[in-house]
């Protein structure tokens, strides 16, 4: 196969940030190949008011007039159920995110996952409305000195510690529609398996995980030492990496594509502290899945993976498209630059697997 | 207690580099609190001979005219056992360092750590002159790409896999002195433990492990996102970075300090791609360690653990020192800065835990 066609394809979780860095990068959702862009809100402030929302979804859509903006609050006290009914019913947001507070860039304003109850009124509108609810599935680090008490939490089990949580709200809101997004272990593909093993033929999932293209690659051992690929979910073992793979050419409607790609200028990347958090892999986005596919002979379980399921899960049609150009997968290398940079900007970025070459590109018909 | 007499405090683990990096770093050995500096041979090229480690000597002794040199030659194809057991005849080294090969800063030329059998010739002259082996215990990665066949190797259980060769080197070589070099684990100190659990009082261990004082401080979450906490091998969970305390703490001899501090210029820290592995603890190496036993409260078992074991483990008395001067723990805080630089130089270095303060001290009596 020399030409695969992939329909309209789907980035479920992307970061597009303000100001420079959103003019930059808005318009390179499209030249990835990804027509639906779900954005998240860790905005400065967090987005979590209508008129922001509208008035971010119009500067994106202007960047780029023929990428499908979906967009998204980001769960904080700021919310009340009347605001999210609300943008419900003008159609302002798709689903909310929520953060951690402290585990990934701009999260200081999130929330506390080992209580979520303080929300289950907004989580009862939004199973009301079908609104989605985004988890970013990490509980904080905790380093207990002594180890007398209590329990570590460190970057490689806070995902799986945070798994409980989400049983619980499953159970408690069995019809919200919930995504476990950049999922990274084999705990959580377990989990989402588990919660699933019921689902019959052409049922659809409530629970679901997303599946980034940079944690297809990476292990603990490519972000050490090379702060590019470093990002929350870190990358984590082999054995979660095969996983996660296996996952995504699963043919299961309940494991779909999120980039969860995220610019930082490369000052914020090449520092000896504080790194930023963050994979850039939006320019390459489908490219970067189809290589990995392709090597593992599963090339024919793309679309289900960045097409079929993520816009099943979000009731995504042809009607709620602003471009129904169709996105095609064609066998033509692209070699990634070393580092992205712009005219007219000093920003520059360092993407996913710099100067490697990939054999697929995408084109739009 | 606010000032405590010390010894001949040592570092058995410390690499000095060449060039203008160790003109600069050579001087702090003194600096840091430290008396004699075992140093390790992961020269470009590596330290193999005779003349070139008598010419290294004889260079480090120019720049710390105070600071006792042990030196170390570099397990490589290119050493034999003539070359040993002569340079052991002529005391121009102490020991030997074992890198397996790739796993870090210089270690190309290291060995197979599945097949030590090359060198077995070389162990056996070793074993008869009393010069120490050095391991890196660490098994080079091994990422299987199915997960079928063989196992994983990844930084995180590099170590705790190495670990039966380090128990069948005890059984083939069972007078032979052995260090496992700046151990990170809790199974490479339950290790430890096992192969010295029939060890009587006053008796003298074959088998121990070096500690380094960053390994005491840090988990992984630190090096996550802070090339500066980034060393090899890399610092693991809680509750091995607890095991690591309480084994400097506990007062057995077969546990006691070497730095491994290891400088890079900034540009080799500050980087989004191939961060060198090394954490810069030189200038304060004794009021690093100090400080974390104090904040537990173990600060009388510090001399055993700088000073006392190492000492005695390699043969080291008053009689081998160029300076007989003893180093004095001194109640008395000093800032670390955020950046090292140097006067005639540009290279700048990261010190371990910048802009925090330490409140110990040094000083020479």
């Amino acid at each position: 196969m020399s030409q695969i066609e992939l329909g309209y394809t789907a980035d479920y979780h992307v970061h597009l940030r303000q100001g420079e860095m959103m003019e930059l990068v808005t318009p390179t959702v499209r030249e990835g190949g990804v027509s639906i862009a779900y954005i998240m809100p860790n905005l400065t402030p967090p987005l979590t008011d209508i008129e922001r929302a509208v008035q971010y979804k119009n500067d994106l859509q202007k960047l780029a007039p023929k990428t499908t903006f979906l967009l998204t609050f980001y769960l904080s006290k700021l919310l009340t159920p009347e605001i999210v009914a609300k943008a419900a019913d003008e159609g302002v947001i798709r689903g909310i995110k929520c953060y951690p507070a402290g585990v990934t860039t701009n999260s200081q304003a999130g929330v506390d996952p080992n209580d979520f109850t303080a929300f289950y009124p907004i989580f009862k509108v939004m199973q009301e409305k079908g609104l989605v609810l985004n988890l970013h599935g990490e509980k904080p680090s905790v380093h207990n000195e002594s180890g007398d008490a209590g329990e570590d939490i460190h970057v490689l089990n806070a995902e799986p510690k945070f798994l409980p949580a989400l049983f619980k709200l499953h159970k408690d809101f069995p019809e919200l529609k919930i995504v476990l997004e950049h999922c990274t272990s084999k705990a959580a593909i377990d989990a989402i398996y588990e919660i699933n093993k019921d689902l019959k033929e052409g049922e659809e999932p409530k629970v679901v995980a997303s599946i980034t293209a940079h944690h297809l690659y990476l292990t603990i051992d490519d972000w050490a030492g090379n702060p590019v690929n470093f990002c929350k979910p870190v990358a984590k073992l082999p054995e979660d990496r095969r996983s996660l793979l296996n996952a995504a050419v699963s043919g299961k409607p309940f494991f779909f594509f999120g980039s969860d790609s995220a610019p930082h200028d490369l000052s914020k990347k090449s520092t000896h502290i504080g790194v930023c958090a963050g994979v850039y892999t939006q320019q390459y986005a489908i490219a970067y899945v189809a290589e990995i596919f392709d090597k593992i002979g599963k090339i024919e379980m793309l679309k289900d993976f960045v097409s079929t399921f993520g816009n099943a899960f979000y009731n995504m049609d042809e009607s709620k498209l602003v471009c129904k150009d169709k996105c095609v997968l064609v066998k033509q290398d692209v070699e990634i630059p070393e580092i992205m940079t712009f005219d007219a900007s000093n920003l520059k970025i360092a993407p996913f697997r710099p100067v490697e070459k990939l054999s697929w590109s995408t084109k739009w018909v």
